[in-house]
Order: C-alpha cells, then structure tokens, then sequence
C-alpha cells in the first residue's frame, strides 16, 4: 500500500503545483483580477455551499409567504446561517408586511354546459385577491385578450366574469418580455373589469408552457374601484374553457375562493456583512427576496438570490480575500406583495445611512449566469462593461443597461446608485415561476453555484475598486 | 359579441402588420438572411414540433440500445415521420451492428466486512462488458485514480478488482472538459486492469453530480488481453467503497454481471431531405443518433439531436423556403457503442456520393444554444463566424474551432469537409447522461426548439452560399 501513498502524493503534488501556477500567472497589469475570478469561479464549482442552503431554506423550510409562520421561521434561518458562517454586523431590520391567505378553497367550476354539463377549472386565487362569498360567485365568462378590450367592450360585460386570455408570446427568445406583455392582465385586470361592472376575474396563468398547474402571482385593487375576486387559471384549461365559450356561445362558471387579507404584521429583512478593511463606511448589497408565493417552495423564486448573496460572500471569506469596502448581504422580505423589505431597507439607509455605492441583485432564478444588467447613466454601464472579461470564462460576460432588481430599485431611487441584476438563461424560469412546480429539484447545482461566483466577483471588485465612472 | 369580433380583427391586423413589417424591414445588404433566422427563431419558439416528437420517441418507443427491438421501433418511426412531413427521398440505410444485452443481473456486494458486514452498492454494467460467472466474481477492491496507478502498480493487483475513483473536476466550467479528464477510466480501464492481471473494474460513474444513479456508457477490450468484466457505479456509493477502504483497509466485493454480446444485427440509419432548388446534387447534413444506451428514455442523448434534425428541415419547409443545394436529415444508428452508423455512411457516400459539403451534428444535449464548434481548416472557421450575427438574437453566436461529432467525423476524415457540433450549455448534461436520469421530462420545450433553429438557420445559410472560404 506504500506505493499507493507515494503514487497519490505525486498525483496531488501535480494539483497542487497547478493551483499554485493559476494563482501567480496574474493579475497582469492590463487585466487585473483575472485570477481571483478563475479561483472564484472553481471554488464555487468544486466548493460551493449555495446548494446546500437552498436544500435548507426550501426543503426543511418551504414556501414563505409574507406574514405566514415559514416566513418567519426563515428570517431566523437566515440570521443563524449568516452568524454560522462568521458575517459581520448580523441583525434583522424589521418590516411591517401585509398578510394574505389563501384559504381552504379555490375553484371554478363550469356549470349548465350543453356540452360537456360540468367542469373543474384548475384556478387558484391571485395574491391580494378577496374572497368569494362562501357558495360563490356565478356569472357568464366572457373571454377578452386585453384591458383595452374590457374598456372597449364597457358596459356590456356588467355582472359577468372576465377571462384574460392573452398568451404570453412564445415567439420571444427572452421569456421576461414576453411575461411583460402579458402580466397587466394579472396586475390591473381586476381593476379595469370592476371599472365596468364585472363580478371577477380569470387570468391566463404566466406561463408559455401548456399544463395544469395555475401560477399565481400579484394583482392590485385601485381606490374607489369595488374589489372583485381574481383568480389564476392553468395554461390547459384556459385552453378547454376558450375551446368551450366558442363552441357553446354562453359558458358559466362558479367561483369560489377562500382567500382573504388579514391585518399587517411584523416581519423582517436580514442583513449580514463583510466589514470592509479599508473603506468600512461604504457599502455594496447583494440581495435576494426571502418571501415567496406559497406555491411549490420559492426555489427559483427566490431562495436561489437569497442563497447566493449569501454565498458569495461566504466565497469571498473562505479564499481569505479582504474587500476594501463593506460587502453586505440582504434577505428581502416582501418583494412578492409589497415590496415592503426594499422600501423599508432604503428608508432606513436614507436615515441612518452608512453610504450605499452600489447594490447587486439575483431575482431571475438560480439558472446558468449570462451576465448583468445595469441601471445606471451609460457612461457607468460602459465603464462596467470594462469587466466583463472577468465574466468570459463561465459564458456570463453580456453587461448591459436594464433593470437592477425590484428590492433595490428603492436605493437606485433614493441615491441614485448603480443597481444591478444577475442575468441568467432565461427559458425554464416561467415553467415554475409563482405555481407548484418551483421546486428545489427544478434546481441544478452548477448554475445555481456559478450565479453566486458572478455575484462575489462583481461584488469583490466593486468593493476593491469602487464605482466605475 | 360583434364588436368583440370587430375588436379581434383589430388585434389581429395589428399582428399581421407586424410581422409582415418584420419580413420586409431585411434582408439589407450587410447583414443577409437576418429577417429569415428571425423568422426561424419565432417559427421555432411558437410552432415548433420537436418537442412533441421527442415525446413520441422517448415516451411510446423508449430507450433504444442497438439491437434491441426499440432501436428497430425508433427505425420505423423515424421514416414514417419523415414521410409524414413530406421530406424527399426518405430511405433507410443499413447497417450492422453490435448486439449487447445486460440481462437481468448487476449486483455489487461487499462482503465480511468487519464495519458494516455486507452492503450492496448500486452498479450497473458498462456497455460491452462481459458477464460473471452466475455466481460472480469475489476479490479484494482495490482503488486506484488512473491507468497510469494501475501500470504503476502492476501485479501487485493480481487477482483483484479496481476501482477507478477519479471524479470528474467540478471546477471546470465546461462539463465536457471534465468528461474528457475522467472518461478514460471507463473506456480503457478494463484493458489496463486485465493487462495486470486484475479480475473485474468498477468505475466512478461520469458525472459531478452525487447520487445513487449508476451511469453507463461505452467500455473497450484490446486483442490478447483477457476480456474482464466492467460496472458503473453510483457516486454516493463509489464514495462509501472509498471511505470503507480507507477504515476497513482490506474490503471484497461479489460481482455479479448478466450481461453478454449476442451476434451482430441488421439496423439502419435514416434519411430524408429536401432535395436543392438550383444544386441538388450538393448534399448538406443534419444528425443526431437514433440509438441510445438501456437506460433512462435516451431523451437528451440523443433523442434531442434525432428530432432537432427532422425539425430543422420541416420548419424551413413550412416557412417555405427553398434551399439551393439539398438538406439531408440522417438519424445515425449506433453511436454508443461502435458508431457504425456515421462509418457506413461515410462508406456509402465514398462509393456512391452524391458530394457531400458540410455536416452538422447536434449530441450535447437538448439544452440552451450557444453556438457551434467547426472542425474545419482555421480559415473557414472565421469564415463560419462571419455568420455569427444571425445567431445573436438566441444569443447562440459562439462560432469557434472544435470538434463536430462523432456520427459525421468519418465524412471529415475521408472528404476533409467542415463538420460542425451545435454546443449547448452544458451543466444540466452530465447529470442525466447514460443513466436513468436522461428521461423526457428532463428537456425543456423552448430549449429543445431553439437548437433546432440554431441547425436551421446555419443548414439553410450553407444551402444558399456553399461553404464559406
């Protein structure tokens, strides 16, 4: 067996001097940083711990709607994992959230067909949404493509149920647009229905994917504009009921929903840092959204941005690499319905500062990295994009102008700091977005890891360099 | 409901409008054929059907090891969908092949161990291996991390089995990378063992991913050295043997293996084109294999590539497009194991012609586009990646210098042609890769059809303008 050990002390001597090697052929002068990502970039494949935490938070923990008990039992996850893993500064920062629930009952049933007699309708209540009265609400459907068509069609669906139809568009290669053309029928459908009489709303769940799986998602009631019920239907069944109201003429459905809103509570953001060693006033956040719907787990949506905030800095700790400035993590609460955690964050910042420089968020979920999206003056877009060859390497080099993220957008309002999104390969995201399906198995540990690898080394240089202008 | 109609016809002129502004608005000079790959995309992403031909092959057919009664099932439906769609010539080629069969037995066991007693460790047969004996075959395990260990240790071995145990690195971002640094000990293990005089192999199976899913995949033996017997096993459980080596210090395993080679057997490839408009008899080709290994649905590998390829050309012809020189889709028989298919059809050709100019292979999976590897002179890859730009908006425009694939390899050997691998993001692959894990439900719709865009718009630009120089 002797042979063996000298033989395996060869072969790890071989890695090892290769290691060695990756560490001293840079920084050179015109690319610096360039090993530190490599390192970055393979410690996070072959170490990396993000996996693991989601396996926590969605598996031992689950869905964590604002207000419920899950929620709750993860902002303490949150604050134990961060204080485990030997952050700075660990501490919750308290935010009043509303509190909707669901309820026992959701259905929708077509009843007094000629064609088919009965019918369930796989639906489930969109979130924020009133109730029905206990044995339902029953009206005609009448399908409509638009909100523009519910104010053409006026006065003439009063006391009738609006069914939304208008698929999100296939043909678009990024899936984000395509569920920005096609979500004001959830955000503002009720709304606009309400405006000229009808009693509630069905909407086509935001998926290009055909299946039997309701997504719910938020909708929005307007002052002095009477509530109405709204509810999310399968992709199949929007189908079968469209298939229906053409081939029947007049379809009916009841509706029942059990969902109602109950008085705000107390919940939380968790924040944890790595003070930074030379500039500690100033800070960059790397966040994600600790609520989600209560479908499935919030795996994807958004355990993963949580997770990786938080593991990029673990990667950052564990390389024995010391950011100049702070780097901070943040669990968002709330994003899902309020959006009170980044508000609350923000305001808090504006009071009591310390200065925020930048702010990085994952909320696309946890799949292959393509690069980021800056919301920023284009000259610093620009000067952003300089590093994007720290980013070649993992495929995830494309540094953009766009949208930051919807937690830090508050920050980007108030202070005018650069916030950034994490762009990843968008294709699957709306098969599990807001339903059952966004389950950690849906979930591969590669992609997931390597997002928190992008995090960390645009974090890591933004912290050593500052800003780029 | 007449205005709700009229409403309609609006929405719908708008539509039409668009598109057709979209047709009209390319192709400019500088940049041909952009409104046409547009086009493919959208096609592609709405209409496409490879997904629900996948369904078909995986899920009625199943998995399709050379041989076997659904590798001649996946034959028949790979010429009636091709008929079905109306292709040109369609015709079966055939082709002998190997016939091997794991019977109903693979079993590891490790036995009178003083720690755990016995425990059965999940193994499956490496293709191509031979059986035990029906008893099996007893020795120590002996672990070791190379063929070079092996040669190392020479007849200190005598007698036993190997364990090759070297993982696929984690670190490497491009899982094919890591594949190519691990694969070795599966397809020349057993050769090194025997050539020592060991027993039988077991081998970590290839993928980075830990789990109890054996993963198969192709073995060889070499003239006068004796033919020993060779499995896959698990990851979790290549784990335990090595920890239990490392506490135990001496451990046996039974082996038992049903497994054997029966005699060679008649299959095929499959053909269809659409014949050229002005150059018909200039040939190019679209592949993918229609044999897979027995385990799993074979839906990534390579189901994704067979379907890919018949989609390729039915979206061209349902967008109407007429290819100046002819579109060949060919299902290859027998890539896992001997890769008859791509020879005879390099054979046949040589023979018969008609002159083939170019070949494009899709083998890495149904996943997320991102550009094609050439194996052609450098000059012609820049060439190729002058094309980029029609592959920009799928984000799929890496043109690089690499290999094709090993179905259309043999027409780059014997006619020096560019044969060209569509490359796809690649940290899903190995998890599912020649195990039970590469099932239908593993593919992404929107992904699946894009590849199959990708194919199209190349196939089609070659058709037009001949290989570029």
């Amino acid at each position: 067996m002797q042979r063996l050990l000298l033989f395996s002390l060869f072969i790890f001597g071989l890695f090892s001097f290769d290691l060695l090697a990756a560490q001293n052929n840079d920084p050179s002068a015109s690319r610096p940083y360039l090993s530190i990502a490599k390192q970055i970039i393979e410690t996070a494949l072959s170490h990396g711990q993000a996996y693991e935490m989601l396996e926590e938070l969605t598996l031992d923990i689950g869905p964590r709607l604002s207000g419920s008990p899950e929620a709750a039992a993860a902002v303490a996850w949150g604050r134990q994992t961060m204080l485990k893993l030997g952050f700075d500064n660990v501490h919750l920062q308290e935010v009043m959230v509303p509190h909707w629930v669901r309820g026992p009952v959701e259905t929708a049933r077509v009843i007094n067909s000629s064609i088919v007699g009965t019918a369930e309708l796989t639906v489930c209540a969109l979130g924020g949404s009133v109730g029905t009265p206990e044995l339902g609400i029953i009206g005609e459907v009448v399908e409509v493509q638009s909100l523009e068509e519910v104010q053409f069609l006026g006065k003439a669906i009063r006391g009738k149920i609006i069914f939304y139809n208008r698929p999100m568009n296939p043909g678009l290669v990024n899936t984000f647009a395509a569920y920005g053309g096609a979500v004001n029928q959830r955000s503002r459908g009720a709304i606009e229905a309400a405006k000229v009489g009808a009693v509630a709303v069905l909407v086509r769940s935001m998926t290009t994917r055909l299946d039997q799986v309701p997504h719910t998602g938020a909708m929005r009631y307007e002052e002095n504009v009477t509530q109405i019920p709204a509810a999310a239907i399968s992709t199949i069944d929007a189908n079968f009921l469209s298939d229906l109201i053409k081939q029947e003429g007049k379809v009916e459905v009841n509706l029942r929903l059990s969902c109602r809103t109950l008085p705000d509570v107390p919940s939380a953001n968790v924040v944890g840092e790595i003070t930074g060693s030379e500039i500690p006033e100033e800070v960059i956040v790397l966040g994600g959204h600790l609520d989600s719907w209560d479908k499935g787990h919030g795996a994807h949506d958004d355990g993963a941005g949580c997770v990786q905030s938080i593991e990029a800095l673990r990667l950052l700790k564990s390389l024995g690499l010391k950011p100049k400035r702070t780097l901070r993590a943040v669990l968002f609460m709330n994003e899902e319905n309020g959006a009170r955690g980044g508000k609350t964050y923000a305001e808090y910042v504006e009071k009591h500062g310390p200065k925020h420089i930048a702010a990085i968020e994952s909320d696309r979920g946890g799949f292959t990295p393509g690069g980021f999206s800056v919301k920023a003056d284009s000259g610093i877009v620009e000067s952003f994009s300089d590093w994007e060859y720290l980013f070649q390497a993992m495929a995830a080099d494309k540094i953009i102008p766009g949208f930051g993220g919807v937690d830090i957008n508050p920050l980007a309002e108030k202070f005018g700091i650069p916030t950034i999104g994490l762009l990843v390969e968008s294709h699957r995201y709306f098969d599990y977005h807001h339903s059952d399906h966004d389950t950690f198995d849906k979930v591969n540990e590669r992609e997931l890891e390597l997002g928190a690898a992008a995090m960390a080394i645009l974090a890591y240089v933004i912290a050593m360099e500052g800003v780029p202008d």
